[in-house]
């Protein structure tokens, strides 16, 4: 969840207004098209354009190249029910997105972690050896996905390197099978700063040719209540099956929610409202960061990164630390009324039980500064027992 | 597709502004929850309570048994993906809806059609009959849905009488499997002149402990862009199923979109625009009527029933004469500038050739007429070869 207080209530009613002046014949109240409207489409290849090193991204690839989607989330559960079977093998990162890992679930699919280094890094090494052992054992046809969150990761708030970004290409495109690989970049455009470095797959050299996913969304930073997402792929047959079959699950998305993003992000409104509320969410996360230092959170064992954008703190306690559901740790925060993402639901197998996802989306600075003071004290009763 | 010219941008307009006073926390433009709002939720049990004899519906049925959806569409999909495996059996009406039996392709589920009579009535004889073959070949217990359109069906324009109801349900309580059923009613709202007097599956007494689902939808009576669509059942654990599987996809419809259609749903707003637009349609459909008469397709020896709502007529050749896309007549359509969906693509099997689906929801009266005139005119070309 994002921020109620900044939620931009006035430039939604000012684009509804403008919309219909654009489109006097309303065909922003009628169905559209599966594949979503021509005009946001556009919109989408342009946008990614702006981000560093990703200018050339818009001579490459058209419109016949984005699907517009309910969400990422929509993006995400097509692309896997469109190129895995049940009892496929989705290699994910260690940590990973737990709604994916759901959707993995429902779909029969099975998530195997692909081998990480103790800094986030992936273990290219491991990696290797991981497709050496499935290939080894039959499995390796059966692995038909492979996914990661590029920038500001839920649940881990970590980038990645455009280094390993370029590595993993080289890795996919030596393996006997073609292995399709989705990035999904939902926090892109939640930078505090600068926007993260590293440019996408959509712009990299080692990727060419090889088959990837880009999925993203317009709505996450802006109003998650518009949804409205997208994924981009240099495969246009990918998208043309993508589009078939999201066109017999609801024939595309709220033509009119896409006429509202389609207006705000060409209008320039888009760009504006991200700029105002980067620092808000910037100050937020500044806020639990230093709450939790104050408190004495790294005095009790307990370490994180600070996040240079996106809406999570992905914090590690000790070794042995438990802090599953009903486990007494999650008993303490509930007495003390502060809640969290226990960490073991975020990975496909070996659950380490010592992590959360801390959330600064929502609370004010105050409250924050109040959640990480409860949150500690939680902490310092388990650590006391 | 429903007619531009009408579609109410003034109302959404100020629907927007209303709903940002109703909640000034802009919780309408967050994340919701995967089922939808609770608001909108109890507005479906109220507004399905308003059809004749529906009264009591809303004694039966709460909140717990309603799951908002992008569109009557996004209901069918999960439905058919949450109750039924590949290769199972859907039993479906002659005709029925191409995108419902497109929808099953993509499944990998096979449609079988239900015995009907000539006119358009269900051959209980028959079902009774094909239910007890498919016993006898083992393939029973494969058959995992029925589905069929109570009001104005597409493609069809038929309605189900009570008696067909009451006595469908007394079939399928006698069977030896739980055979689950879906009602789809997306036209139910778009009568001409008075609601079709038959009660839903909801409130018919034989249908008490049987299961089944009813979909619908608010928004394509309204402005189809909006799409926002539910499904209702007893059944509360497949609701929740559904919602389960739902989360996964999307997490939940637009909460931007279910908010305007609780808003407008509840203000009354909502069924004051039906009023409006109902004789409108009424008309439309009046002036294809004529008109068709009037350039003598019937004395051509083509026949049709005069709808009583919804935005399609139904009309069927002389036996032998073929209708289907590449057929010369398809092509003199082509080449007066009228087009058709062809009706063989409307059956499960045996697909009749000699039937067409014109809609009457786009144009205007004048140009109806015209689009008459043209397809009579293909019919001439065709009949005098």
């Amino acid at each position: 969840f994002t921020d109620n207080a900044i939620l931009p209530a006035d430039l939604i009613e000012a684009s509804v207004q403008r919309i219909r002046n654009k489109e006097p014949d309303k065909g922003y109240l009628q169905y559209g098209i599966n594949q979503g409207r021509v005009g946001l489409r556009r919109a989408v290849i342009e946008w990614l354009a702006t981000y560093p090193g990703e200018a050339d991204l818009s001579e490459q690839l058209g419109i016949e190249n984005v699907l517009i989607t309910n969400g990422s989330q929509q993006a995400l559960y097509l692309t896997a029910q469109y190129l895995c079977d049940p009892g496929d093998i989705v290699l994910v990162e260690s940590p990973s997105y737990f709604v994916f890992l759901e959707l993995l679930k429902g779909l029969g699919l099975r998530p195997v972690s692909i081998p990480t280094h103790g800094n986030g890094h992936i273990d290219f090494e491991g990696l290797k050896a991981l497709f050496e052992t499935l290939e080894s054992t039959g499995d390796l046809q059966r692995v038909k996905l492979l996914y990661f969150m590029g920038v500001y990761a839920n649940p881990s708030a970590r980038c990645w390197d455009e280094a390993d970004k370029r590595a993993l290409g080289r890795l996919i495109g030596s393996l006997p099978i073609s292995l399709p690989v989705v990035e999904d970049v939902a926090y892109r455009e939640l930078y505090f700063e600068r926007p993260w470095p590293a440019k996408s797959l959509l712009s990299l050299e080692e990727w060419k040719g090889l088959p990837y996913l880009y999925a993203g969304t317009f709505t996450k930073p802006f109003a998650t209540g518009l949804k409205v997402g997208f994924v981009v792929s240099a495969e246009r047959e990918w998208v043309q099956n993508l589009a078939r079959i999201k066109g017999h699950q609801d024939f595309g998305t709220s033509h009119f929610t896409q006429a509202i993003l389609e207006d705000v992000v060409t209008e320039g409104v888009y760009e504006g409202y991200l700029q105002q509320i980067r620092p808000h969410y910037a100050a937020k996360m500044k806020a639990l960061d230093a709450a939790l230092r104050a408190f004495g959170l790294i005095e009790l064992g307990w370490r994180w990164e600070v996040p240079e954008g996106g809406l999570l703190l992905w914090a590690i306690a000790p070794e042995g630390w438990d802090t599953s559901i009903g486990s007494p740790f999650c008993e303490a925060c509930l007495r003390h009324e502060v809640i969290y993402v226990p960490g073991d639901l975020c990975f496909a197998e070996n659950n380490p039980k010592n992590c959360v996802r801390l959330s600064f989306g929502v609370l004010n600075e105050i409250d924050l500064r109040e959640a990480a003071r409860r949150f500690v004290a939680a902490v310092r009763d388990v650590a006391g027992s």
